[in-house]
């Protein structure tokens, strides 16, 4: 077996939103425990000028379906960035989980070398996919799962780095 | 040029770790200027049973040499664990990576499948070296790089997402 596109992608991306998903439900049962308004961890900041959890856990699914997508060079799907309460974080988690799971290897696999354009507000990026996978879409993926988990864990939910990588 | 086990993961060690050594560049600047103690941010925390912004350098430092020797087959060199400050951090990062830029992709490519065994003190841990490097080395790695970015962007030091990526 030889490392594979598909494989440093889409799998990590679901193994690792499905650790989300369950960071997620801890702090949701915690604000249940202390009685949080439904919103308040999920507009939780560690600074003034950074995204909130909820934002983080939207970027966090974009990241993941569009650079699944760009890889196969399909179109991801569209969600509306309108999730104001855990539940509906985790249903956002759910649909990309299920959109990942339709994804075949042989779509992605060989991907190495495939254009890939951004449009960004500062500018156009252009990638091979390798490079858009490995210095670029998992970076920005990890960066957004893990600030997550330390907005949930600075706000006090018991959770743990065995939590956060999936392992028993 | 298809995506091989050196380039998931030495390249990507080498760029993170450039990026956390600029972010911590930032940091000190910052502290000169607000007059912080050399300890000041070292030591800062998201919560009070997290570890401090030094061991989350240091473990992503362990986590950068410790995957590429093992999936070598060979010793990373060992470190003290006694950095203070941001300069003696600093001087950590750069022994990481003149020992990851002496490693080549002949020592690391085609350990797909090498037995790799980890002592936890949770218990002992085995994968095959694909398994471990994207599901366990990576996670971990970015994980404490990105929480290193949180524990200065939650002190104030002005960074930003395209220096955790390392874009101009």
């Amino acid at each position: 077996m030889s490392l594979s596109m598909y494989q440093a992608s889409v799998p990590v991306f679901i193994r690792m939103l499905g650790n989300l998903r369950r960071l997620l439900e801890k702090g949701a049962a915690y604000a249940d425990i202390r009685k949080f308004d439904a919103t308040a961890l999920p507009d939780s900041r560690l600074f003034a000028d950074m995204f909130p959890l909820s934002r983080q856990v939207q970027i966090a699914t974009d990241n993941a379906k569009g650079c699944a997508a760009r890889l196969a060079g399909i179109e991801p799907p569209k969600f509306e960035d309108s999730e104001r309460t855990i539940p509906e974080l985790i249903d956002r988690l759910d649909k990309t989980l299920a959109f990942l799971q339709t994804l075949q290897p042989s779509q992605i696999d060989g991907s190495e070398e495939r254009p890939i354009t951004l449009q960004l507000r500062s500018g156009t990026l252009n990638f091979n996919g390798q490079s858009y996978l490995l210095h670029f879409a998992l970076p920005n993926f990890y960066f957004h799962v893990t600030t997550a988990y330390n907005l949930l864990r600075h706000n006090g939910v018991e959770i743990g780095k065995p939590d956060f990588l999936g392992r028993d």
